[in-house]
This record gives structure tokens, C-alpha cells and sequence, in this order.
């Protein structure tokens, strides 16, 4: 073989173009649908999928055109589509087509961020210009790029995700806390520095940055949430009016967007509490960040102005492939505290990005692809494109809700609704018992999630719906069966602004059937545990989806 | 305007698809060289791109088409080409055709790694096969992928760089040895947890990760290096045997190929070295990492199956595009102490790979690009690009060396070389002087780090030639000026598979031509520092590239 044919540029300039329209053709077989069956998914078992990867090393290679297979018919044949019109997951639809475009143009740049010279010149102030423009929209202090006169007025940075940047936020709250753990480390400090989040909502990236940075988990404070998915702010100052001994409290954390139900705390009524006592505060914002760009929507951001810093998950509700997060800091100043070389970082002697990006050495151009969205689409377009997917999403609620298939456990607060299985009939049954006991109740309960993950399971498996499946508290008792067990939920996402009521209607009317099916033999399941002698279910050990990760 | 046309799919499939062509066009407008006057940059000042790129936060947005000119003449106009036939700064190429399409389809299947079910099907298993290729390659125990029974056995996992792949290193060690840090963190340790390594050679994400993880830098215990570049076996044992008081070590991190001067340490030694004293060892292997591919070089990595964790970093000598790193580990359920769900995790009742990957939830198929590689090329072909660069980099060395013109820091150990500008006739002018002052020697060392930024930047900023600048110690005392300080140097690096020695020895010929011209003026400022009054001249305060970032 020559292995010359496999690397770029090859010499024959038309051949090399047409062998990437050819990929090209295998990219929009996967869109299209045509590879896949036009399901979001051809569902195969771990052990299928198994079967069809196992493979020794191989000693010889594959000429470039039978790739084109590999990745059509292998890959692209069982992998899921996101985009899909019946694919109701998650909001990650990630087709935009600047987004996509500026990815594709910078596999072949291939700069370098770690540094300005010999590494990423122009790139490097696309970035930086964007951090400026970010921001601007949470409200943050900005200037004009020329006004940008040294590494250590940077006070964002790209990451790859939500946990990452979220990890990065705790260690720069802490830093900033206590700056000897830069050389003497925690182990010289006599205390456990401490941060304050509410448990049920939080994102289980929190306790296991706590893990990874060395502060321990028992360091992770937990306040109260309320009935409707919210931080409960009396819960926080409690925590921060008396730690338990030997915790110090350094951080409290506001979630702007819950990956549960995306309801949103009261960010302005924390940020003042957190100046209060003198504590950094931060806003996860992964979800709820998209509505920066929506002058109607943005007030549910309130406050998020006051955070010291604040993660932004484009890779989620911004329709951009992965990875593509940030975490921005109020203060200008913030990232300087990483860098051995302050004198020039502060001074301007340095565009090397590599400096003040923790975590990240040689990585690629990501940031092209949100300065080319914003760019393309500019502010009105980003804003109608989220404005209308939010009336989508009220839309979508009514319909689950009005079916009465099931007990909804918050209101559309911006594109996720979380919901169990549970017929009204079935549940006016339930609740006019008067004399029904916690065993009772718990078998109830134990049935819901049973049915609920059935039903979720079947259509998953079929290929047809695609509705995310994972564990939740019922804070607001939504069921009535007074439990502190989590319940297994299904749950539904708008993300993606190319869909349309109708055809969601259409995917739900397979949900409702299924629905139906069910109710008689769960109905008769309740009887028996109302009236009969019925056996509790067996509760299942699946683990479900990353939502409900604690 | 109507958001609808920016966002896939769209109704006209083959406007769809023109679209993505002319994408494409542009993509190798960029790599043919025509978009930057066929050089490997269209050298910019700072400011004069801050002016480019500077632009206030648009409320309108932009025809699709004319995306087009803003990324290739804008960004693509202004972007340093790394597989440029006259770039030799840095390995990373990045010219991949099989990486490349495999970056590309993974933007249009944006499958998202947290999860298997609803996220990454099949994408799971290849990365787990993947896996698996890179323990076998290593030298560790390795399973055919049906074999692979849980989560737990999965033991590595892909990172974005190595600055990351090192950092989870050291946390695996850390928590390996002191496992109570899960919960009650570093703060109840009674003592600070120490790092060995070579000071002069290691890459500067280790201090880094020495703050970040909340260890604190003091407790980096610093090694010596030997004069060619490696870690000084006998130095790691005094630290191992009398470590100062009040530190515990826990790990050894050897280099298989440092990041200035490619230098392979003993990696076997260091291993069992390590064994003795019960502590975990690290090979960083980001850039030697290639020659486990070639069964003629790998011997130069005899040893690295005994390491108990190694860092990979394809997107460097591996020709793919950033982001493309990965960290393995020897025993089995290494990730698995960063779960907590270890029970699921070790019963294979999940596959969702978010579980045993810290730092990384939604994430995209970045694996996808060394799979496809290895699959298109096979061993046979990935071995001979790795030899026949090999042969390359020997044959460039001997051009610089027998030149004339340079002091030769290293020999060339596989694909990286440094090296100053200090012309033999100097060099024996001056080491003729016998009654020498260490004042003029300092002033002599000034000229040549003068001349050799001088003459590098020169052909940087021309877009001729591209080598890399950084500080080094002079470890072997090559310039004979017996300084301690280090000195700015130039490197030449032979990463790009269709580099040829033709193309080399022309580029090289502006290097030469160059240092001829300043040769003399050189000369004249040395003899004034040995037989007249010459002043020093200003020390730089330049902080130069990565490599040499501490």
C-alpha cells in the first residue's frame, strides 16, 4: 500500500475533491433517514452491537472508498439521530448549519489555541472576541476588542462541557477563597472548604468535582428544594448562617435550567444572599443560557448578572454539535490566578491563550462555530429561532398534559417536562381512598414506574418515539402517594427549531396509544392492591439516564 | 428572515447539498494554498488582527453564501497551515484523510458519549474496542471486545489533550493511594502528597496539575536530568528514599518523548524503580506514544507496559486533527473509583461510558477518528508512515548539524530537534579564550539567544519557514558557555507523512542563507565582548512557545 493516498493533500486536486463529496453523500444518507431506516434509531442490544464492533487489530488496511461503507453502514446504520423529528430526548439537536460548517472548515485549519505565534494567530482573537460578546449577553462588563489589552482582562473560557466548566467554576471560587492551596495545597488548610447547592436539582457534576479537586464530598452542603424544582432560599442562608463544624462554605451554586425539568431558581434573590455573606456565587446556566439570546425570555434569567461566574452549554439548547461549553467570570481577572507567568499575562507580553485555560494545552478551534452562529443567524435570528421554539414547547405541555395519560410533575418552564405514567381514571381511583396505607401507596407507586418504563422502553426499542427516561423526586407530590423514593419518569425535550407541532402531535398520538393499551391492565393491577392481595412489583435496578444522575 | 434555511435538514436536498460543496470548496482553498498567497501563514501583528476580527454583537445575521468569504477570507485567510510543507514547528499535522472524514460524519451524527442508551449506541462499543486496540499496542493484558463484561474493565479513556490525559493520571494515582479523599478530601490528610519528576523536561501540565487538584505545587519533588534530556534515575531514588518532611510521594512520572527535545527516558529502569518503592509510575508518552505503532522503534519504549498509567496524544504524532488524547491505565478498574454507582459499573448493568469518565459528561465521538485510522491504514501502514518519518527525521538532523551554523542541543531521538545559532567559527573563536570571564560568557549566551530569535522570527513572521522558539537548558553544556539560565532556542520538528527531504533541504536553504547573513555582524559583536567594551545587550522578556512553558 502507499499510504501517501491516505493523507491530505493528495495530488490529483479533483479526485481529493470528489472523494469528499462522496463522504458528503454519506453524511446526508444518515440525515436523510435512508441509512437508518428513517427510524431516529434501528434499536440493537449491547450484545448485537458487540457483535457487529468486535475486531482484532488489524494488520491491513482498507482502501478509502470501503470506508465510506464502514461509516455508513456500520457507524451511521446504529447510531441515533438527535435531530430526528420523533427524537424527544434531549434538547442536543446540533444542526446548525453554521455551526456544522465552521467544525467541518476547522478539521482542515487545525489550529492550535495553546499559543498565537506559530499555533492559532486569527483564531485566537475569534475567541476572544466572542468571550467579549458572551459577555454582553449575560450583562456582564465588556468592551470592543481593541480595548482588550491583555490576557488577564479574558475572563471566559471554552470547554468541552457542562461538568467541565462547572469544574472549573468550583476551583476558581475556591482559588480565589483561599489562594495558598496553589502551593501549600488543601491539605495545609485546618478546615473542609464547603459549597452549598440544592441536592435534588443540582448537577451531579457538582459532588464529583468535589471528588476530583480534593475537597471531599462531605464538603457538599445540601440545601432544600422546592415543590416546584427551585433552589429553597431560606434552606441556603440556613447553610450559611451555620456550617456544620469544620466545613467552611466558599460557593453557593444557582441553577438556571435544571437537566431535570429546567425550572429556574431565583437567581437575583441568591445573588444577593451570597453578597450577604460574602460568598462567590455561581449560575449554572448550560440550559437555561439559551434564553441570553431572547429579549422576551430573558427575564426568567434575572439576577444571572450578579453571578461571579456562570456556565453556558451552546452544545445543548444552542443547536451546535459537540463539544462547546464555556464558563464566564464576572470579574475580569479571575482566569489569571492559573498562570505561572503573571507579570505577563497582566502586562500584554502574551496572546498565548495556553496561559489562562486551565485543564486545556493543544485543542482545536471549537469557538469558530458559536462566532460563526451569532454571526450568521445575528441576534434576531437566534431570538425567534428560541422564541418559537418556547411556544412549541407550552404547546407540546398542553397536549401531554390534557391527554390525561399522566401526572405531570412540573410545567413547561423552557423545553423539558418530566411526567410518569398514571391515568387520571387510575389515579381518581387511588386518591378517593381514604384508608390506604404507605404499602399500599409505595405498590402504586412501584406500578408507575413500572408502566411508565415499559411503555418509554417499547417505544424506544421500536424506534418510533424517543422520550428521555431517568429518575426524579416528586417535590410538588404531584402523585399524591407521598413518597420520598424517585420515582422513574419520562420526559420530553423541544430542541430542535425545525419541529413542528403537527408532526409532534403525530409522534405523541404513538404514545398515547400505547398509553391506552396499558390503562385497563394497570387499572386491574391497582384494584388488586387497593382491594386484593396483590404482591409488590419487583423494582428494578436500571440506573437510567444521566438527568437523574446524582 | 427565515431561520428555517440555516438549520438541517432542508426541503431542497440538493441545494442541501451544493451548499456543503462549496464548503468543501473553500476547505481546500485553504489547504492548496491559495487563500494564503501559498504560504504556511500570511504573518498579521496582534493588533492588526484584534483590528480584523473586532466587530460589535450583530443584530442581523448573514446570507448562508456569504459564510463562505467570512470563513476563508477571514479566518482562513489569517490561520497558520501546520501541514504546510515549510511548517516544521510542531508534529501536529493533522492530515489524516481517514481521521478527517470520520471528524466530519461525526458532526452530522452527533452522538453524545455520556450515555449508551438514547446517545451513543454503537458508538460506545467502538470506543470501547478502541480501547482495547490501544492496551494491546501498549503492551497490556487486552480482550477481545466480547470479552469485556462491565464498565469496570474498561480502563482508559479519551481526553482532549494531554495537558487533561496527565492531570486524570495523577488524580487516578492520588486516589488510588489515598482513597479517604473521595469524601473527606485532602483537608484530612495530615501531610501534603508529593509528585517526583524531572524538572527540566517535564511538560508544565504536571505543576498545573499540582494547583488544580488542590495537592499544591510544593509538593512536586524536582529530579535532575541527565545531559541528553532524560530523567536522572539516581536523583528519583534519593527523593523516593529521603523525600522532605512532612511529604509522602506517590507516583513517578516518566517522559517517552518530552515535548522540547523528544528524549526517551529509561522507561523499564523507572518501572521497576517504582515497584521497589511500591509507587505508582506515569509515562507521559504524548508525543513518543507513535512508536508503539512501529516494531522497528518501539524498543525505544521498552518498559511502557510496565507503567501503570501512560498518556496518548494521536492528535499530535498521529496525524488527526485536535481534539485527540487519551490516558490508559495497567489495572483494569482504575475508573471505576470516580463512579458512584461502583456496584452497576462492576455487574455490566450499564454501559453509559459518563459513568467512569471524570470530567466528561454530553461529549462528542472523537474516538471515531484513531478507530477509522487504524482500520484505513492498518498496522502495516500506520508503521511505515512512522519508519519512514523516522528515516526523515535522522536525514534533517544531519542537514542542521553538518550546516554548521547551530550548536545542537540533542541528538534527534524521533521526531523533534533543538538547536542555537552560534556559527562553529564563533564557537571556536570563543572557546579558544582561556582567561574567559563567566560575564563575558553570559554576554556571548545574550548574542545567541539575540540571533537565534532574530533570525527565527525573521522567517516566521516572512511565512517561509516555520520553526518552533522556546527556552531550554542547556543540559550538556553543548554551547560550552557553562550558564545555567536557559537559552532561547530554535526547533525543528518532522511531523507531516508527506514531508520529503527534497522539500526539507529547500526550505532549510532560507534557514542557511539567513545565518550566513548575520554571521559576520555576530562575529563582530562577539569579539567586542571578548577584546573590546561591549555592553550587554537587553535580556528578552519574551516568554516563547509552549514547549518551554514550565
Amino acid at each position: 500500500m502507499d499510504y501517501g493516498d491516505y493523507f491530505l493533500p493528495l495530488a490529483d486536486q479533483k479526485q481529493q475533491k470528489q472523494l469528499f463529496e462522496q463522504l458528503l453523500d454519506r453524511c446526508f444518507d444518515f440525515y436523510s433517514g435512508k441509512e437508518r431506516d428513517n427510524k431516529f434509531l434501528i434499536y440493537k442490544s449491547a450484545d448485537e452491537l458487540k457483535d457487529l464492533v468486535q475486531e482484532d487489530l488489524p494488520e491491513e488496511g482498507l482502501p478509502l472508498e470501503n470506508l465510506l461503507d464502514v461509516l455508513s453502514k456500520r457507524v451511521g446504520r446504529y447510531s441515533i439521530a438527535q435531530f430526528d423529528p420523533e427524537y424527544l430526548a434531549f434538547p442536543d439537536s446540533g444542526n446548525s448549519i453554521p455551526a456544522m460548517w465552521a467544525d467541518i472548515y476547522t478539521k482542515f485549519l487545525n489550529q492550535n489555541m495553546i499559543a498565537f505565534s506559530r499555533s492559532a494567530p486569527i483564531a485566537t482573537f475569534i475567541e476572544i472576541q466572542l468571550i467579549e460578546w458572551l459577555r454582553q449577553l449575560i450583562g456582564y462588563e465588556y468592551k470592543s476588542l481593541d480595548q482588550v489589552q491583555s490576557l488577564s482582562e479574558v475572563s471566559g473560557m471554552i470547554t468541552t462541557g457542562g461538568h467541565m466548566s462547572n469544574h472549573i467554576a468550583i476551583m476558581s471560587a475556591l482559588n480565589h477563597a483561599f489562594p495558598e492551596i496553589k502551593t501549600k495545597g488543601l491539605s495545609s488548610l485546618g478546615f473542609q472548604p464547603a459549597v452549598i447547592l440544592s441536592g435534588a436539582i443540582s448537577h451531579y457534576s457538582f459532588s464529583s468535582a468535589m471528588h476530583h479537586l480534593g475537597i471531599g464530598q462531605d464538603g457538599l452542603l445540601i440545601a432544600d428544594s422546592t415543590s416546584d424544582y427551585t433552589t429553597n432560599l431560606a434552606s441556603v442562608e440556613e447553610l450559611l448562617k451555620n456550617p456544620p463544624e469544620g466545613k467552611k462554605p466558599f460557593m453557593v451554586v444557582g441553577v438556571a435550567g435544571n437537566s431535570r425539568t429546567t425550572s429556574i431558581d431565583d437567581l437575583g434573590a441568591l445573588a444577593k444572599l451570597c453578597r450577604k455573606y460574602g460568598i462567590w456565587f455561581h449560575t449554572d446556566a448550560c440550559h437555561g443560557g439559551v434564553l441570553l439570546f431572547s429579549s422576551k425570555y430573558r427575564k426568567m434569567l434575572a439576577g444571572i448578572e450578579e453571578s461571579d461566574s456562570v456556565s453556558l452549554d451552546p452544545h445543548k439548547g444552542l443547536f451546535s454539535p459537540y463539544p462547546l461549553s464555556f464558563v464566564m467570570f464576572k470579574q475580569r481577572d479571575t482566569l489569571t490566578q492559573f498562570t505561572r507567568y503573571e507579570k505577563e499575562v497582566r502586562n500584554g507580553g502574551s496572546w498565548d491563550l495556553g496561559y489562562i485555560t486551565p485543564f486545556y494545552g493543544s485543542r482545536g478551534f471549537e469557538s469558530l462555530k458559536l462566532w460563526l452562529s451569532i454571526k450568521a443567524l445575528g441576534l434576531k435570528g437566534l431570538e425567534k429561532a428560541i422564541d418559537d421554539r418556547q411556544t412549541l414547547a407550552y404547546q407540546t405541555s398542553d397536549l401531554i398534559t390534557k391527554s390525561g395519560y399522566f401526572a405531570v410533575f412540573n410545567e413547561m418552564s423552557f423545553y423539558r417536562m418530566v411526567f410518569v405514567y398514571y391515568p387520571a381514571k387510575i389515579k381518581d381511583l387511588v386518591s378517593q381512598q381514604h384508608a390506604i396505607t404507605p404499602e399500599q401507596k409505595e405498590a402504586v407507586k412501584e406500578l408507575i414506574d413500572h408502566y411508565t418504563h415499559l411503555i418509554n422502553e417499547e417505544l424506544y426499542t421500536s424506534g418510533e418515539l424517543c422520550l428521555d427516561e431517568f429518575k426524579l423526586h416528586d417535590l410538588g407530590n404531584f402523585s399524591g402517594l407521598d413518597t420520598k423514593d424517585r420515582f422513574v419518569v419520562m420526559s420530553l425535550t423541544i430542541g430542535n427549531p425545525k419541529q413542528h407541532i403537527e408532526v409532534i402531535e403525530q409522534a405523541l398520538q404513538k404514545l398515547f396509544k400505547l398509553c391506552e393499551h396499558y390503562s385497563k391492565e394497570m387499572q386491574d393491577k391497582v384494584e388488586d392492591v387497593l382491594f386484593g392481595n396483590a404482591k409488590h412489583e419487583v423494582k428494578t435496578t436500571n440506573l437510567y439516564g444521566p438527568a437523574g444522575w446524582q
